[in-house]
């Protein structure tokens, strides 16, 4: 089954996605996800332009030796361009030998570990009660586990809250140029915990709770806020720190035993090994599209299972529907599965570009048992919702600084 | 003097470049060199559609603030695509400083700290004898300095060796696909001592030797590698393993004295960190492209200082001549200099598109003191040297398994 | 642009101040700081008799080389006498070239990185009453951040307390002999934390809080004073220990998340780099003088930055202006900044012979745009306000043992 | 006992000296050798107007106090200057506690533990044949150890090398500014292991060898001397690099069996701390009035015991007869003495300045047992031989680049 044809897609169904396409002689096809948020045209270049001639005629059932030959074979490695093109490669080929095989592509890594894949909810709001009320409508609906994000009083524009969009799937089409927000961490600091006392109090203990801070914190200022929260027991921090130097985290372990969770902006293995491998987290965050696909994400889950640290993949909505459902393949078969972020279900136009096939039911997401990876794509949709540029935001001190993202 | 300005130049003068250009309100204009060698069009791409309309508008002197702003302020980081395209940036900024202030950019980083800046020569034959006498042709010529690389016996195109090209710049036209090329260790290893033992008895002593491994031993060949080398007293030994996990490297070093060199893929002061503070190697070889400009490899070179760790930067056909003299800039000044690569002066085609002045005297390259960077382009050359697609090869063992670059 | 003349005027405009001025063949000079409290003349001698002889008709624009041949190329190096004398020569060659370019030196170094920069002030007191009254006083003119230091009941003459003394300027001129003084671990820790507690009743948590300890505590004694202060969330604690045995640092970290910041004593990067490579500490406070000038202070902040260490550089009344413009620019520039020390705007004495321009407003330091380092000296005051010997306090256990400054 | 006054000489008699003395209200003085090669003045100046003022009034028999007066009670510590002075001071108490105890020095250390003290000796010339045949003079007057230097062929004024000097301790008067010397580790590296070859061949192999390096490799160059030097069984190698990143030593244990020894520059036991505890040196080279002092040398020392360390003082010209005085009292006592560095006896003016008893039996160093160091100076000598400035050579590469002194 050779290779005969690999298409690239770019579409803003109200968030911008790349998606790949690789077609066989034998005319399957297979649909890999290469979205890169605020860098997708150069995700679709390089693939175009530079890894596709490559693989034309080679043997799609060849998961491996292509993979290898995309990263050891090649003089330029890792990064996120780099490896979401190879993630949405090795994507679209598993989806293609799943179809060729018949099964699901959770079958063809071992099979279901578990009867479906837990997942935990983003509660966001412009007050802590907006965040509760929120949080205790999907408690309500049968989650296990939420996300707080709260917006801090006198900062402006705090990443992760949704303001006055209704949607995270809408929030993307408004920043043509980087908005810059200011960053102050010691309102942060004097504020967040109360977030978390008064969810307990609402919200009970039974409850799993995350926090995400977006990488803002210097270690000392990290290892404070993994103690302030320490009372309120949650399930994980969630970036605590940027990450670069990965030793670094270790410091922050003897202050307190709030988890740690880390890596959606990895993309290969040498970005966590550290991090890994001194026991500095608890849970390892990487997407299967930025990670280069399903082939290093078992790789990676297997290496930190050694440590007993858990996967809790990525689950924004810079991720397309294709990525979704590789995590929810992965995610049934991994032994050492944690969580899965899920932010939702999409916009209307999102769900008709995409065709998928989700639910969550008493807080464990699950699919059907279609082949391959089980999601179609209208390639119509590249006319009908062309690219929108659109930007994160910039994050800078107040005295102007520029920050950490 | 703000940036009014940023397109994108990508010809192909026997080789292909991408160039930036960055124009400001008073009319003034620098040039950064955006060339990833095989994955061009990503960073082109890149930078036109992610990177320029956020500098639109923003002082071009601020250089440090820009650059913070690409790296640390972006969720994505890391990666060759990715610091290419800050890298381009980065030189056009400091380009344009230079002539801002009418000062060229070595006097800038602190004033030059040397006559010159010494080079090696490459001397590459299908036998010894063929590169031992262009290596005694290049010492004629005044060179110190000389790296040897030698085609192995029954190995079919051993990778950095010409054939029956004329001129590294001629190289790359031809490969609209990457070559595969055969790799065995045992073959290598039996044959690669021979060359440096006859080059010591014809060239002598008192020249330094140099010698490129394209990262395709494993860490106890390479260990075998160095001790046998070792006798004929290298400058050093470059890219001897691959180097992901760099805490291997420190397991080469009590097997010999010879000096090591990597870093010529590496794109961020992460990929050499403990490689450097660990002592394990010798030479820093990062490019000031790749690496993602002036401003972080001048770190780059500071934190190497403290360990003794020399700067070389990389110095191959796939820097156009625009990384060439920010190298040249670069190595005038930093304190902890070793020695730059030098490939020979290029085509006339590519010398007919850059307009630069340098020249080799005494094995040391020197250039005369233009504001800037002393480097201006041909804009018409994009129109008459259109972009070629080309690959580096792929190296496969002899049983076909993909092996390292 | 050769050196033809390098002068070294002390004068004592109620402190004592080493200025060196550095003049070329082009009729511009710059000046540098070479104020080492208490050790004045030592540095004065060191500059006139050993250093300004080598550097007579060397080129002024080569500031690296310059550096490295008084550092590198001497057998002598490190030490508070040797690297204040560095320190003054790198300051002025700065102001030179910033003059010679007409650029403000924090251009040259990359350009602003911010609107302005935060500073911290001091609130000095004899009761607790008083240093919050003081403190409370600075917070209404807009300072973010302020120092708090108390007498220690029953503890005379607690350093760093000004006493009757009405401005720390005027503190030098009494101590012809350096006076000792009682200290007591017992009555220190029994203390302090009771004025934080009171700061932050009174001041609430808005504000940024310091407390320097001036390196009398152990290793115990200064984690029990991290813990015992961690309640109060000081944005940093200073000198909580002696810091010759770097790696005892580490043993802090375990026991609080207190911030901790040190450096003022430092005079090259080796004194700090165990210290910031195993992250033991959150801010680095070496002064541009002492730390032997710009070019190495750039290279430490560089260092720092890799392990997400902040830059605070030192501001006690032992800094000439020149020193603090210095810093201001460093400032301006440095990406990893923290914050600035600041005692104040002087005595009329000395601003009657420094020509400077800052203002503080909303608690960032400014300044105008003038080329340079923007300061200017009275060469006349050498004979109107000439030298007084004068030194810091001796610090004594209540047994009599001597004990750490 | 209390101290009455300080006074501080400087002159010149073929050398700089600063010596100074010590008198009480007893009427006994003390001297101590203050000599800072080419920072004479800087060292003379902190005593005269920083340290001297403090000391007056106090009891001259509190050695210990006064240590650590000077040291841990000042604000600035360490470095050349600072410790040269503390050095001077000390040496000066120590010398007058043996004449206000009638006792020899050795003996207030706890008493001899050896019946001389071995020294070596130093050959040096401009070919091999000069200094083995230097060498054999030395061996023919009974030392056991000869330290071996040589010109480097095609390489101008190496240092160490008496070129047409008589003498060391002439040679300092014609260096008004530091001359510069070339320096090529190659051409180094390929001469030096033939001069210890044909020693061993002339020489035979019962004399102790040693050879210099003047810290003017970098590790890996270092790493590669030991080995070549291997076959030649040196009793150390000494200053093989610079040892700023003490850490770095630990890299050259396991490429030889040569012992290293280090630390002629060094002011404290921060500078040789990680050195000894990695027992990466086995000879400590600190000298008395460098390192401040008998005081600190004593723990010096016995911290080195610790190791397996053993010590060698440096004994070059720089020191004058009352630091080798000290010196030679240091090591009748030290229980871990290695061996003494001797240049020889002096010239006639220095030794009708300096007043001591020193001779060479069978190798072995010794003195008669007057009271104190054994050691006076002729006062007036500061007129009849006033001081001369007087530099250091400083060293570049052959492309100018300054290197390592």
């Amino acid at each position: 089954m050779k290779i005969s044809d690999i298409s690239v897609y770019v579409c803003c169904p109200d968030r911008n996605f790349v998606t790949v396409k690789i077609t066989t002689d034998e005319g399957l096809y297979g649909l890999g996800d290469g979205t890169l948020n605020g860098r997708e045209l150069a995700v679709a270049s390089y693939l175009e332009n530079h890894v596709a001639p490559c693989l034309i005629g080679k043997d799609a059932r060849n998961i491996e030796d292509i993979w290898q030959y995309l990263y050891k074979g090649a003089y330029w490695r890792k990064g996120p361009v780099t490896m979401t093109a190879i993630g949405a490669i090795d994507m679209a080929l598993w989806d293609l030998f799943g179809k060729y095989t018949g099964q699901p592509v959770y079958q063809l890594l071992g099979g279901k570990s578990r009867k479906g894949v837990k997942v935990y909810a983003h509660a966001n709001g412009a007050s802590i009660d907006e965040v509760i009320e929120q949080a205790a409508g999907f408690i309500k609906e049968g989650y296990k586990a939420v996300r707080l994000q709260c917006s801090i009083p006198e900062m402006d524009g705090t990443y992760g809250i949704l303001g006055d969009k209704k949607d995270y799937y809408k929030m993307q089409g408004d920043r043509h140029l980087p908005p810059e927000q200011p960053w102050s961490t010691r309102k942060y600091l004097n504020f967040i915990p109360s977030l978390f006392k008064k969810a307990r109090e609402v919200l009970g203990w039974d409850v799993e709770l995350v926090h995400d801070v977006h990488s803002r914190l210097t270690p000392i200022e990290a290892a404070k806020l993994c103690k302030a929260l320490e009372p309120y027991d949650l399930l994980f921090l969630e970036d605590v720190m940027p990450s670069e130097n990965q030793a670094e985290f270790a410091g922050l372990r003897p202050h307190s035993t709030t988890p740690l969770a880390i890596g959606e902006t990895y993309n290969s293995i040498w970005d966590a090994k550290t991090l890994i491998e001194t026991n500095s987290i608890d849970y390892i965050r990487c997407a299967v599209s930025h990670f280069g696909g399903i082939t290093p994400l078992r790789r990676l889950a297997d290496f930190a299972s050694l440590y007993h640290v858990k996967t809790s993949p990525h689950g924004a909505p810079d991720l397309s529907p294709i990525a979704l459902m590789a995590h929810l393949h992965f995610n049934y078969w991994v032994p050492n599965f944690g969580i899965q972020e899920f932010v939702g279900f999409g916009t209307d136009k999102l769900n008709s570009v995409f065709d998928y096939d989700i639910y969550v039911e008493d807080g464990l997401m699950k699919t059907s048992d279609k082949p391959g990876l089980g999601v179609d794509f209208d390639f119509s949709s590249v006319e009908q919702y062309p690219y929108k540029r659109s930007y994160l935001p910039v994050s800078r001190l107040e005295d102007g600084t520029l920050s950490d993202w």
